[in-house]
């Protein structure tokens, strides 16, 4: 499983595909631009606006792939997953949009607001006890009672190729792009973004970034083994996962490098990015741009595409007040 | 001077080579949509996105047309204005890129963040105490020391013209518009944007909007005479200002209505823009959207586009905190 010379990843086509599929149903996201953040780094930053995706994530390039790539018969009991964050929104509206049922176990614990909108977009929801084993156990009741196909959030190579249709369109949008730098959780976007890059312009050197808190994947590529994420201490929230068998060998293959970052990095960052960019992006969108502050790599002088990978905060509790 | 019948206006061929003027330094802005405020008010809303702007707002269209348009000799002594808002950066960065000197007079109890602002777009400031007089003498000797040129913020030919390209583009953007909102403060962006869409496309209706606490351009229209905006009571600071001579009597002939809308309204606009769309927007530009929220006219089955004129706003102080 962690032998980087023998894995399955999504080739160019399947990515196409996806972009194909989703089209009628995500956004083309805009990539934007801010000269005072470009004076602040001495770079040239083309912001991937995933914040502005359906459901305010990438997620649901991944899910609305999957979803819409299901035969009637996969799809005949619906879907299911487990998420308290974005993937359950994501993959609530991909059902949705394909008039199917979503099943979506959540912690009882969880966000009112999270849970309030996963069900606006009328997914079923089933309440657990919030840990991981409860989790999975409730989520295994639910796919043995409905027939339900479980959609994991990452570790799907349907999931990795929908997210790769986000660097796809960056490069389309933006020519000449030296570095592409996206946030690693379980490395869906981050796997997607390597192979788009690497596909299409090889010479583009991929660069993860994850908190320091919670750096189980840059231990993972380290040693060549995948760790699990085990009490995670970042505000992140996104970021808390462990990478997966199928993201894993990829990201070992195409990603040069996983840079860690500072709490208090990625809360400026994420400041910066709102009052310079008057944009909202939630704390696990902010850590590339973290990393680029802190300047540990050299970014001065490069054209470096940064994928915001989600603009999901509850505005009554910023990092920063 | 209240006489509709009589009165300068830029045409068409004004505005568009006022676009033609700043597109080297301005931002074609997106326009964004969003299927849940769709879904929140029946209408199918378009709103383009001048909190996207350079310097956070649409003020920086009018001003860099008027300072690139002005002559040699005009710009001599330099640029000049009182402003603590947005006006006040975007002159100063209009005359940063054109290499002049910029003076902005600023009341001494401006905000800190804005004073900074002005600074680092590398204009001189001058501080006076915080009344319109005191205001308008310590420009006039500025202007008289320095030369400079007096940039009104809103009645000026120039500013309109230049404020009038930003519906120039919305209309290219978004075909098929029925209504076109915008705020009204000094009528700059309102007397623009109806001006635009008149010479356009005639069947377009532009609504404006405009706090109740501040309901000078309402009464002004109706009455048939410009009122001060004294006292003014809201949260939307950009719109306490009153109408002048230029901008008065192109709204009066072109705009069909006024539309006045409670504080909590603004408030709750506001939040719903932020939270759905993910993009800051200052509450001044949440004002539109608050007039459809209110629902005070037909917006049922419309497209409409709503101009987000800025979107600068102090982080510290949020207003649902």
């Amino acid at each position: 499983m962690t032998d980087p010379k023998n894995f399955e990843a999504p080739d160019l086509q399947a990515i196409r595909t996806a972009a194909e599929r989703i089209r009628p149903y995500a956004h083309r996201t805009p990539v934007l631009t801010c000269s005072s953040l470009n004076k602040m780094t001495g770079s040239e930053l083309f912001f991937k606006c995933e914040n502005l995706q359906k459901v305010g994530a990438f997620k649901f390039r991944g899910a609305a792939n999957t979803v819409f790539s299901l035969s009637e018969n996969e799809v005949a009991g619906g879907v299911a997953t487990h998420s308290s964050g974005n993937h359950a929104q994501a993959l609530a509206l991909a059902a949705r949009l394909r008039g199917i049922p979503a099943h979506i176990v959540m912690p009882e614990n969880s966000p009112k607001v999270k849970v309030a909108a996963v069900r606006d977009y009328g997914a079923r929801i089933v309440f657990c006890p919030p840990t991981q084993r409860d989790r999975e156990q409730t989520l295994e009741k639910v796919v043995a009672e409905t027939g339900a196909t479980f959609i994991h959030p990452y570790d799907n190579l349907r999931i990795i190729a929908g997210q790769g249709t986000c660097a796809l369109e960056l490069l389309d949008q933006v020519p000449g792009l030296q570095i592409v730098m996206a946030p690693v959780g379980g490395g869906g976007l981050l796997s997607g973004t390597a192979l788009s890059c690497a596909h299409l312009d090889p010479k583009i050197r991929v660069f993860a970034a994850e908190p320091k808190g919670a750096d189980d994947a840059f231990r993972s590529i380290r040693d060549g083994r995948i760790y699990p994420s085990e009490n995670p201490q970042t505000i992140a929230d996104g970021l808390r996962t462990s990478l997966g068998t199928r993201t894993f060998p990829i990201i070992r293959r195409y990603v040069e490098r996983i840079v860690t970052v500072e709490e208090q990095s990625i809360v400026a960052a994420m400041r910066h990015i709102w009052e310079r960019m008057k944009i909202l992006v939630e704390p696990s969108a902010a850590v590339p741009f973290a990393a680029v502050l802190e300047g540990d790599f050299q970014t001065r002088g490069r054209r470096i595409g940064i994928i915001l990978s989600g603009g999901n905060v509850d505005l009554d509790t910023l990092p920063w007040l």
